[in-house]
């Protein structure tokens, strides 16, 4: 999965409707293995319950495609407006974030319902794609890529809530890591001046954008991920306790959150186990290292006596088509901290809120992971936690300078 | 309701089997109308899911019974001992109290088998009670006190849960508030020597002994309770915003949680609405006032000009039959914080931590609430929270001195 | 000092206006080895700096004694009346308790001023005693004994800010601890209805009042107090590790605090070191123990077999005189949760604020300590802290009941 | 001030010796108007003590240069190393940060004492400049420059410091804000490649290079900073309460932290005034807007549809010798975070830890202010704060791009 899965097919080539139905169809299948009960606990402030998911995704149509734009529209329940924005302020106010997983009502049976009724709504007005009204198309697409944002955190949050059950439950008993490609060496970019972010007329979130020329290399870049066999010689060779490898932030949550090693992984009886969407598993070496910290991936670089790429550095490695595991396995923590590319200005109004105001205290991550829907990663697609952050798919790729 | 229901008879006159059946049926009926994702959240680390309530109450009797006393009783799950035990340092590790929300697994249905699982192995054991080990009734009983209080929490924890939801969910919809008795006027007790604490062979909680002597009166205690109305005259004086009524440390919670009217009122338009178990409703003045803190209750008896009568003051007046609604309406705070009786030892063992370890920074309620499950309120019945507590159903009996 | 040393006696036998100056002399001296940054700092938010402690006794005397009764009387700084006034609400806004010690200007000097002026005017004001308006007397007397509390507090305070240095600074170095008194056995005290208390027309605080008739007995009291030895058999047995032996808020405390020692004892090598106004110095056996929590006392005494006394068992077997150790070594914790006595009502205005708004989370301390000041002690003076609070001179008797 | 201030020139023309007497008594003058009392505290975790810059910067040249590097040297006192570490893990265990202020003792003088111990020893040292050790000129320089680095925090510190007491004492009561130049329009910077960072054998810390070459432009930065009078517009409009305007975290701090006007500033009577070293002074419109966060800085921009400068950006106009105010007024927030230049990498040992494990969750700010030594300034300079931090002498220059 080296090169980028041509992520607007989806979308465009099976037409509007197809698309639409396509991705609510897949939240419906990733929820299909859960209870009513795994649906609606919150096991963290950052992390949001599946029924929250499936209902905000709802919710988004509802507000910005079909309130505005189809006459005579009538919403499911007014209150679900309150209950499901998430943080678009220009779009009313909303129920406080920490306090998702209290909703026991509407209950999931509801929230299928609200589902359908939306559905239905945004069928009927799909069904003749060549009269839409302009700029229909351009909110359908982005309130799909919104739901297929928000089907990789369903997974990335109920294993967050999983590995806060003492018996450890599996999503899928059958899921297990597969081992990283094997990818020696670097890919060596020379410096040059190159064009960075979006261009064309496929979709794009606005911050992949103003494309814009930037001055890259000269640089290495691994053409491999990290392995957990690396990580554990990290681990042996005292990485976690040794501070001259950590910045400042970094090692004080190590100590505050006693890290000794990646994230959902468990010491028994001195074999390493992880959580994992197929429950607790033996830690395999050749699997790409997962839920590491921005603050993790920066000191292992600094160990191995490496650094970790800038984002512009990943997006010129990867359009080369040499890098293996760029996409859909983990996504990659970059030296690039989170920031609007020049001349970067959100747009008005509700949607303008999506990405922009977010541009500060994370870092960016590139690719795409396992948990990324089919067809929705982008060679410039922009991804961004905070550094302490690992409940997401989060590994590693290495990058060198030429001394 | 005025005088003791009774408190030991159902438990006593109908046998320990009956008996048994009767109050696991009751726990079963309350979670009756809950559905299983109403059961699973936690609202807030002193709330505890239903569901967590209806394993708990199981585990004890499997902990503390089935387990000892029945040789060749297999646990429904081994792990299930490491989720629902709840303080029991001596009865080994415990899962953390303010995560009991994230156990979504075991489901609903799975407690519902262990609670079967356990009820035909005590039913077995209780087949024949004529044959009973010495001990086994003494455990039986304690069992299922026990399972009675956590009945009073199913509904106070839910209606917390319930009023953090902000479409207000109703428990049961045909739920309401009773006026309060008329009982004007006071009952005076001049001094005397009296006999606190539980006596006779009827059960108590350790807590209720030893039996002591203590001087109790002069002191008029109100025959009736506290109103809504009364309350709003309170609040109409200005009562919360005026630093004199209160305790330093009263007023600092006033201040910090922004109180201005007891727990769950809502002002809408002007007027005051209630959360109930009914949901949302009209406050009426005539019924007694409800989830008010020590905090209030003490503020509002100094505005008053009076007190709050100590515990053993309520106990004697109770005894005299002359007090309205000192069972079965609201819980009654006393001046008086919970400490042992004179000579109070702790047992030895788990059970031993069953009240001892908490005597200290939580004040003494009498009485009993609308919640208490039948049978179970007694006149030396000694309820404890902390002075700030709201959520439980308390409420006011105000007393003064002889000047 | 097994019997009181006759508190009123400084105040009333030598006049007004000698106790006056001797007080006021007397912080004086205790501020007497501190340099000008010794004073301006606070530790912890429940201390305060001595200048703080210093200024603040003198705007007591401005605010209820100069103010309202001293025509034409001119304040020294109106500013320092809300950087002085501790708790009064009802005097005006006060300055933000935990920031006390952000007051470097005015400096030490300007205090000295401040208290000079004041002194003046107050000299003045009690030249001529058998002139004295009515009611200035008792201002006079109650400012005096503030004074002396807050000497006491200037030592407890010093010795918190001292033990926070790396350094170890002693207040002074000649200051060492005393053995505990040899006496041996218990008071035996039948039960009887006593008058608990301050009665007669001598100085006492409100809360020490009303006198009432209370039921005591039978209860047998420690003639002596516990030492740093009977408290090192309690650590080798595994106290504060065992928790059976105490309240689950104190166990909670012990485990977030760290506690595994009394406050201020620090092991090097393998032997106890304690931090005291004299330094640091060896741990003595002989001692009594000090800086112990209400929770260790309580774990301690239910280690030992025992119980902690309750303040009217304490009351009346020091009034036997049998009792040694009663004063000037260690406040004694007592089982009582500090609360009003029958009838108790706080005085209308700012000093009806001294005592009655603490009267709740607190535990009373009977008895004195070396800490305070001469004439200030009595047999029915209540003091109270938090059942966490180590920083005072606060130590242990034990008490046991007849079974 | 346009122009660099030509930095390194104070430190090399005199010789090495000179510069050395020419910084510390600059920090001494600088603590002259401040009082034992002023020089002890510590006002909040981020900000120290006067009296512990002065010994910090002691320790700086006792531990690096005197310690290692001359034969027979004998510490001042040993505990001091332990108190004024400031987080160099690499030199041993640290008093922690946040209780710098409740170090009384060592006091003043002795902490006067100790600087002239190190003083006569770095003198004897430097007495013949020809006959230095290699590598002793580069310790000494960094150590100057760390000097000059505290000197500017010593009075950032004290101005939090007395913005904390209620008096507003004045550090200098004279101090006065100057209007900012008049320096209309702005500079417009085409695209091209630029060599960002430090060359050259001048002094630079380790972070200003790698140089590296950069794409910069095309943009346009204004000439002139932002004043207050710009700022008081944006008051005005509402910008303080408008979320569109701000980034997500930047509300959250608006919010959580009660800001409706930059640092220090107080509205009396509807009047602004600001807290300076010279005291409480009134807002004057022309002066530079100054003690605003990065959020508030970010936030201005987007209201004047304007951006932040990138750090090269304003390093390629500073360059240009166009932009007025760039030095010795306010620092200025750039969009940059802070991050290390390709190819960095700290050194090793304790002093590579100067700047390296910082580069996370800070942002760049650029130039220098009114409180930077003089010499210390630096083109290449990069200074760096977290984005909510205010007491910084913090402003704005604004950027924009041609759209
Ligand atoms: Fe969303
Ligand atoms: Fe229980
Ligand atoms: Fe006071
Ligand atoms: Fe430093």
């Amino acid at each position: 999965s080296g090169r980028e899965p041509s992520p607007a097919a989806a979308t465009r080539a099976v037409g509007l409707r197809a698309a639409f139905r396509s991705v609510r169809a897949h939240t419906g299948a990733l929820a299909g293995p859960l209870s009513a009960e795994d649906q609606v606990i919150q096991s963290m402030p950052d992390a949001s319950p599946t029924k929250w998911h499936r209902a905000h995704t709802t919710w988004f149509f509802e507000q910005f495609l079909l309130e505005p734009h189809v006459p005579g529209y009538r919403r499911f329940d007014e209150r679900l407006a309150y209950l499901y924005n998430s943080y678009y302020v220009a779009a009313g106010p909303r129920h406080a974030r920490p306090k998702r997983g209290l909703i026991t009502r509407p209950d999931g049976a509801t929230v299928a319902a609200y589902r359908a009724h939306v559905d239905a709504a945004v069928d009927a007005l799909l069904a003749d794609e060549t009269a839409l009204p302009p700029g229909i198309a351009g909110i359908v697409e982005i309130g799909l890529n919104h739901e297929q944002q928000h089907q990789e955190l369903i997974l990335t949050d109920i294993l967050h809530a999983f590995s806060e059950n003492p018996i450890a439950p599996a999503y899928d008993p059958e899921w297990r890591w597969r081992a990283a490609a094997r990818a020696p060496g670097t890919l060596s970019i020379p410096e040059g001046i190159h064009t960075i972010g979006h261009q064309g007329d496929g979709f794009s979130y606005d911050n992949e954008g103003p494309a814009h020329r930037a001055l890259v290399g000269p640089v290495a870049i691994a053409r491999g991920l990290v392995t957990n066999g690396d990580w554990l010689a990290f681990m042996r060779d005292g990485g976690y306790a040794n501070a001259a490898l950590w910045l400042s932030d970094g090692f004080a949550a190590v100590q505050q959150e006693g890290w000794r090693a990646p994230g959902y992984w468990r010491e028994q009886d001195g074999r390493w186990e992880v959580m994992t969407l197929g429950g607790l598993q033996p830690v395999d070496p050749a699997a790409p290292v997962c839920h590491v910290s921005y603050y993790e991936a920066d000191a292992f670089a600094r160990w191995a006596g490496r650094h970790l790429p800038a984002e512009s550095e990943w997006e010129v490695g990867v359009r080369s088509g040499e890098l293996a595991d760029a996409f859909g396995v983990v996504w990659q923590w970059t030296r690039s901290a989170y920031a609007p590319y020049p001349g970067y200005r959100a747009a008005d109004g509700a949607l303008g809120e999506y990405n922009g105001k977010f541009m500060v205290n994370q870092m960016v991550l590139r690719g795409s992971s396992l948990a990324t829907p089919p067809g929705h990663a982008r060679t410039t697609y922009r991804n961004f936690f905070p550094p302490s952050a690992r409940w997401q798919f989060t590994g590693v790729r290495l990058a060198s300078f030429p001394s």
